[in-house]
């Protein structure tokens, strides 16, 4: 027996979810049109919804349905300080955990040139104008600790001398409440080389 | 910060998607509008189209676009044999890896008083009206090794003892491969109840 042509359709759709192999693609057909077609159909609607009216913010490129995003256009943010980010999932860790009250700006990626991503791909020129306008006084890098992220980080620093703007990097080392002997060697190098006067 | 309504919406709505918590539909919405919207458009497609074109067959009661789904209609199969199991999803389990070459019947539940689910909830009056028939000649009870599942074969069985129709259960103990040091109590004393001489 082969699958219902329509059942197979929704199967290899639902695989583009991350995480979602073969065994759970199917789980997730049965369970919904067994037991939650209305979620299902909710879920169709949200979708089509999503795609349709989330595009990205001309300020600071992260998702949003309107032209400027809400961070963007909240005049009680500090105007001055801008953190750059990879992705609008960085935004809503930051904005959810940390005290900072400043403006965002969101790479939506990282140069990486074996990929063919230079800088106007990530936005850097948007960046770069934003820079030489003179409002950002500090830019906070928050890219991701990997190579490639650390290139972004430099990069853009570089950019932010030129443009007589102070840049500062988010600390790197041992995790709130990691234990020591766990941590890998990497983020303690990191540790040690970032460590501060007490 | 907020997250945009839309995307606390799709979010929110990924919810309903068996084994999916806060965190993975967070991770799937910024997958899907970061990087794969054609592919959510895709699915946002294909849950609307099954939500709206499947249903269940006529006489098997398993998801189907058609009111006699393949299986039924397939005159290959063999028209005696009826294989009675809870869901859709096992009917595939069975024709993907046994030999059996009966038809189905799908109870897309099984009997358990307590959730208010009655014979005819799960579809057995239409069964009692298939076995009334007498074109079946053996039903194969293929339900869960749960004590619902054993209660609702108990009662299938009985239903086929009254129109004399043979009925039979599909063996339980030590599947292929396993280990019996692994194996848990109840399977065990499954196998040895319901073993055989060589």
């Amino acid at each position: 027996m082969e699958l219902e042509p329509i059942l197979q359709q929704l199967m290899q759709a639902l695989r583009c979810l991350p995480g979602v192999g073969q065994k759970s693609a199917q789980r997730m057909v049965f369970h919904l049109l067994e037991r939650d077609r209305e979620g299902a159909f909710n879920l169709a609607q949200s979708l089509a919804e999503a795609v349709d009216k989330i595009g990205h913010c001309q300020t600071c490129q992260t998702l949003s349905s309107t032209d400027i995003c809400g961070l963007c256009d909240d005049q009680r943010r500090d105007q001055q300080l801008l953190c750059i980010v990879e992705t609008p999932s960085d935004v809503l860790a930051i904005n959810s955990a940390a005290s900072y009250r400043g403006l965002y700006f969101v790479l939506n990626g990282r140069l990486s040139p074996l990929d063919g991503l230079g800088p106007a791909d990530i936005g850097l020129d948007k960046l770069n104008a934003r820079l030489e306008k003179g409002l950002i006084k500090e830019i906070i890098l928050a890219t991701n600790p990997t190579v490639e992220g650390e290139a972004t980080a430099h990069y853009i620093s570089e950019m932010a001398k030129k443009h007589q703007v102070k840049a500062t990097r988010i600390a790197h080392g041992v995790p709130f409440g990691g234990e020591l002997e766990y941590i890998d060697s990497g983020t303690l190098s990191h540790a040690f080389s970032g460590r501060n006067e007490v």
